[in-house]
């Protein structure tokens, strides 16, 4: 079973290292993982604007190549996720596929919000609700990964984007949920 | 032709006003416009986190009752869109439902993340890249577009998010490519 590994790794100056350090966490699982910078991508000759677009094509073919995807939902630069990683959680919903998420930061969706606004109450200081069901972010990302079978793991590592415990523990359920609907 | 409104208006004081005024001017260009709100839900005796749950549910049907939608993609507490928008412009894509997205901000992407982080460089503080493609959001919102026919209009409204010029532009662009590929 293939696995696309969606996350803000890409932007971590290692990408690399740390793109093969879960790849190799999932083939200890049974699965194989798929990395964003996988495509081998010659970018060579096309301006910016065409190379962002070509990035995208890659990425979505590993999508669709993909059985499901495990997905970093850490909050990246705001209070949320990674908006690419938001987009590849509900383009794999959309083809129907399982999406497993985990979060390096245990602190619920509002009180980040709320710490992010420097508010308190139910709404920012520009009149905008704080969205608070007790969610780990925003209800969509919530409910794609309940959707699939498990609800969205957290480990406090206080934010760190690349440790990989709660990577691990969701390649776990992954395979326990992804070949266990094979056999 | 029904049209999935996406966007962090759900979030405004007016919410219902907006939505409102946002299907009026769906209906003028011969396309019925879909709102997050319109699912009319009971969520008494909920929890918070079913409520939460209850909600993701009745947006994904009204998603997969829509041939497409128009996504607000004005950044949202933070360079980026509203998660929840970036989420429902995957899972359209996934259904292989063309995505029409604006933005009351015209500066790009980099630009603005490079603001939000206080750096001029290509990496911000903790050495994370900036993305920079000359686009106007995460390469995965953008590419979402030009897929969709028309890459992301965008009017300089200073970034507020209930202006309605570029959203207008983006309905009519919508019923352009929706109906005539209709007839």
């Amino acid at each position: 079973m293939k696995i696309y590994l969606a996350g803000p790794e890409v932007f971590l100056p290692d990408a690399q290292e740390i793109g093969a350090a879960k790849k190799a966490v999932c083939a200890e699982y049974g699965l194989e993982g798929l990395f964003p910078l996988d495509g081998g991508l010659d970018l060579s000759g096309l301006t910016q604007r065409q190379a962002g677009l070509a990035i995208y094509d890659a990425n979505i073919a590993l999508i669709e190549a993909a059985d499901g995807c495990i997905a970093n939902v850490t909050p990246f630069r705001g209070p949320s996720l990674d908006p690419g990683t938001a987009y590849e959680i509900g383009h794999m919903r959309g083809l129907g596929k399982p999406v497993f998420a985990y979060s390096n930061d245990v602190r619920l969706f509002a009180a980040r919000t709320r710490a992010f606004c420097g508010v308190s109450g139910a709404r920012d200081e520009e009149g905008l609700l704080i969205e608070d069901f007790g969610l780990t972010d925003n209800l969509m990302i919530d409910g794609a990964a309940v959707c699939s079978g498990s609800p969205i793991l957290c480990e406090d590592k206080e934010g760190v984007l690349d440790d990989l415990a709660a990577f691990r523990a969701c390649a776990a359920r992954a395979a326990d949920i992804l070949l266990e609907t094979r056999t």
